[in-house]
Parts: structure tokens; sequence; C-alpha cells
């Protein structure tokens, strides 16, 4: 048999992975869940792809607020506007989360869902990170990509459950996860029914939906999927409620976390970041026991082939 | 070929769903959709399985109230309640829908999500219909069942978006419908996270989140699935906006309504019911050329044998 996760080093991490997925799939065993029950969920940012130095949502969604700003003449006297277009990280922190947000969706808000669509479709096309110089669908984690298709393999079924909008994801995680639209889970920005042209569609409004983070997961998870996952992959505090969820199921469940150690090949982070701060979620993984994937050590390469996508 | 569709009678209908299918299937044409994107849209309640005279929900919701009645002894004094208890059809329809509805959910509240679940697993087995006198689960559409087969094999993915909440169907939709969980969209009461004997659990709010009828479906689908449906098929006015949805999309569409019009062998109702309304929806039916299944001449069996589930 070839080795289905050839990116992860072997190691007491990859093989907890192969012993848990073969073990819910040998009929007969105690152990057994059937393929209906074998949900899989995935945090995006920092789990699946790169988040670092800034998630690579607020990225384009700030090229949307340039995009729209000349839509906008009224901007020019939000301070939250001026400090982002002179670039003044100490004004914008000063100013606080609440008015990004605002200008946020107001600048992502307006046009049809399918329009959006096309707009991310367009932008991820081209943006690059700003210090690996990649597209950032070539910043997805090689060993993850490997673990999803394992465990669909396996009759698994999996979905992501990020914090980020599903909107934004659904455009570009079939091609790049094999997740497709249907099996995203995610925040989301209100829409409505509108008539354009003679035709209904939905059209985007300027106001937050729901927080698919944090206890969001586990409401989204039951929402969405519901079922308990019986796997859970996170890498951040945003991702601990998803992972107590799934742990706190009956029979066996296998939940993890990626730990950011690696500065030299991406970056190092958990405690004290502003990104995908990994906190309390590592004091819980340590107490129960749940798996720490060592980007440093578990992982033979990170990053695929640039331009495999 | 052994015709997939038995409980179908020979006609044009039939003919336009195996056509539609066949040319959405064709590799190569220009009609050509490709599975990722076959997506299928069914109503429920009249739609998959019998509404009338009331409900099946509806039906679970007022045995939950009488359940939960003891440890509430308050609702002695509340009027509604006492209009149920009473069977007094006229005192409810006086007093309103609103009250009603907040003695439903306060009822379907306070649980968790997995002790709901069991409780319609607990209702449904043995609950049945008022005057056809079988179980609920033995009253789905017998071609109905024939078609979601029918789709699937030819590379759809089905999909229920129904006005009932999707915590009351996904108990039982994989059985009867072969549509898991996750494929079921719906209305739904709001859960919060709570820690229940040391393990996280969702716990049911008494209000309502989402209501997924009407304007609500093609957000529902939007927040869900995330991609257009290219059939949907629906049996009354709260599906009107999901097939206006599905219809205004760009290629070839399949947009469908059943007419409840077989007294003998199910109800015959439509413009004036109060349970599955189809007024508005038949208008547009026929000035858009939706396909209007007939119960009575397109269908040759309504039900499937009993017991059968």
């Amino acid at each position: 048999m070839p080795d289905a996760l050839p990116s992860w080093n072997d190691g007491p991490n990859k093989q907890a992975i192969v012993n848990f997925v073969a073990n819910v799939a040998r009929e007969g065993s105690a152990s057994y869940v059937p393929p209906a029950e074998r949900i899989a969920t995935f945090d995006n940012d920092g789990t699946l792809w790169n988040e670092y130095p800034q998630y690579v949502q607020l990225a384009f969604m700030l090229d949307q607020v340039k995009a729209a700003a000349p839509k906008h003449p009224e901007w020019a006297g939000n301070p939250v506007f001026k400090a982002l277009v002179t670039k003044d990280e100490k004004a914008l922190a000063a100013l606080g989360e609440q008015p990004l947000m605002a200008l946020l969706v107001q600048a992502n808000s307006g046009m049809t869902v399918d329009e959006y669509d096309k707009t991310i479709r367009q932008w991820i096309a081209t943006a690059r990170h700003p210090t690996l110089k990649r597209l950032y669908t070539d910043l997805e984690f090689q060993p993850q990509i490997e673990l999803l298709s394992y465990l669909r393999a396996n009759g698994f079924k999996t979905f992501i459950v990020s914090g980020g909008t599903l909107e934004f994801m659904r455009p570009w995680s079939a091609a790049v996860y094999g997740v497709p639209p249907e099996n995203v889970v995610g925040s989301s920005q209100a829409v409505r029914l509108e008539t354009r042209d003679g035709k209904v569609n939905l059209v985007r409004e300027p106001t937050f939906e729901f927080n698919d983070d944090g206890p969001g997961k586990p409401m989204g998870i039951y929402m969405h999927i519901g079922q308990r996952p019986i796997l859970a992959f996170g890498n951040s505090d945003g991702d601990q409620q998803m992972l107590e969820y799934t742990a706190d199921g009956i029979g066996q469940r296998l939940v993890l976390l990626v730990h950011h150690d690696d500065a030299e090949r991406e970056f190092a982070y958990d405690r004290v970041s502003r990104v995908g701060k990994l906190d309390k979620a590592l004091d819980e993984a340590t107490e129960k026991k749940w798996l720490l994937v060592s980007m440093k050590r578990d992982w033979k390469t990170i990053f695929p082939e640039a331009g495999k996508q």
C-alpha cells in the first residue's frame, strides 16, 4: 500500500491518525462507525492554509474597500478609512475593531451574491501573500490536503468550519481542498431577496448575520451538518469549543491542533499572537491529550508545489 | 432499461423529467451540467409526504405541549393551552398564531439537541395520521421516493428545503428519503452551548431563529448549499420564491409543483386551504409553464406499501 500521507513524518501523531481511521472503518469491530456518521470538521485559517500575518479574507475585504472608495466620497471623512489608506496601524488599533468591521461590511455589500462570487474568484486568482510572495491558493498545507483526501477515501465526509465567511471560501474550496460549497460552514453576512432585471437574486446586506467562531462553531455544525463530528482539527482558541464538542461525543474521537512552530518554513506563533492565538486551547490540549501537531516535526512538506492548483 | 419511475404514469410530465435529466447528464452537450452543480431541492410537507389536514411537525409539537404540561402548572391559566386541551378550534383561531407559537417553542425547548432528537425518533415510530391511520413514515409519496433515487443515480445531490425545522426532519430523513441530515435545510429554533454533566452540549432555546419559508427558502439554500438549484419541487405558495430562484438561473432548469387534486387517494386542496395553500404559485406556474404534477393523473401509486420503512 502506498503511503496516503507522504507529507507527514512518521511518528506518534501520524500513527494515531492512521490508527483512528482504521478503527472506525473496521466493520464488525466495537469502534466501527458507519460512513454516514464519519463527520470530520476542519477549521480553515491556520489549519488548512496560511493565516499569518493577516487573515486572507481580511486582505480581500480591504482590497474591496479600496475598490469601492470612488463610490463613497463620504469615506474621506471616515477616520478608519483614512487610517487604512495611510496604513496607520497605530490609529487603526486605537479606533478599535467595530468601526473597521462596519466599513468592511459596507464595502462588501450591495452586490448580488453571484457578483460577489465572481469578485472573489478574480481576486484569488492573482492576489499574493505579502512576504511569501505566493498565490494564496498555493499556501494551503500539503499534509492537510493529503489528510482530507485520505479521510474521504475512507468514507469520511469532510467539512470546513471556519470563522471566515462561507461566501469567501466557497468559490475555491472545491478546487483547493476537494470540499464542495455545501460542505463549507462559516460566518455569514446577511442577504436579502431582490428582483433585479426581472430575475430573482440575493443581494448582500451590510450586516453580519452569524459568527462561526468559538461557541458559534458547534452551533454552526449543528445547524449545518446536524451530527457531532468524530474528528475535528483546529489551530487556535477560536476552535476550542468545536474540539470540546467533538471530544465530548460518545465513542472514539480524534481531536487535533496545528501548532505553528516553524519560523523557518512558515511562521511561529501561539499564545500572544494577534492572529490565530493559541493559548487556552493549548492548555486544554495538554490536559486532555488532544494531538498537538507540530509543523516543524510532523510535517515533511508545508506547501504544495507552486501553481499546482 | 427498467423504468426508474414506475409509480409515475407515462405522459408529458414524466417525459419532461426524464428528458431534463438526460440533457443535463449528457457529456459534451450544450445542456450538460457537471455533477457538482446538479443541485435538486425539494420542499417536504405536501411535496415529499402528506401534510393534510395538519402538518406532521405541528402534531408532534402539540404532543410535546401535553407531555410538558405537568412541569408547567402556570399553563393552567394560559388561554391557548386551555383551548388546545379542550380542542376548542374557534378559541384557538381567535387567539391568533403568535401565542400558540410561543407555547410550542416553550414546550419544545430546554432539552439538549440529543434528547430532542431521541424524542422525535420515539414519537415518529408510533404516531399515526388521524384519518389515514398509517404511520407518518408510511405517508411519503412513492413517486417522489423514486424521483429522489433516480436523480441521485444520475449524479444529482438531493436536498430538502422545508418550512419545517431541520431538527424535526433529520432523525428520519435518511431512512425515509435517502437524504442525510447535512442535506436538510429548514427553519430552526435557536440553540445555546452549555456544559451539562461535564460535557459540552447544545441546548434548545425557546425562540425561533430562522424561517425557511417563502423568501427564506432561497436564503436557506444560499447559506446552506451555496449554489442555485437546477431542479426544484414544491407544492405551495411557500415554495414560490424557491421555484423562482431556481427558474431564474442560467441554463436548463426544471421547476415542478405537486397539485393535491386526488380526494380519493389523498386529499384535494389548493387556493383556499389553511394548510399548503397553493394560489399565487399556481398562477405563476401556469404563466411560466412550470410543471404542474397532478397526483390524480401523474401518479400511479401515492403511498408505499405500509411498513416498508
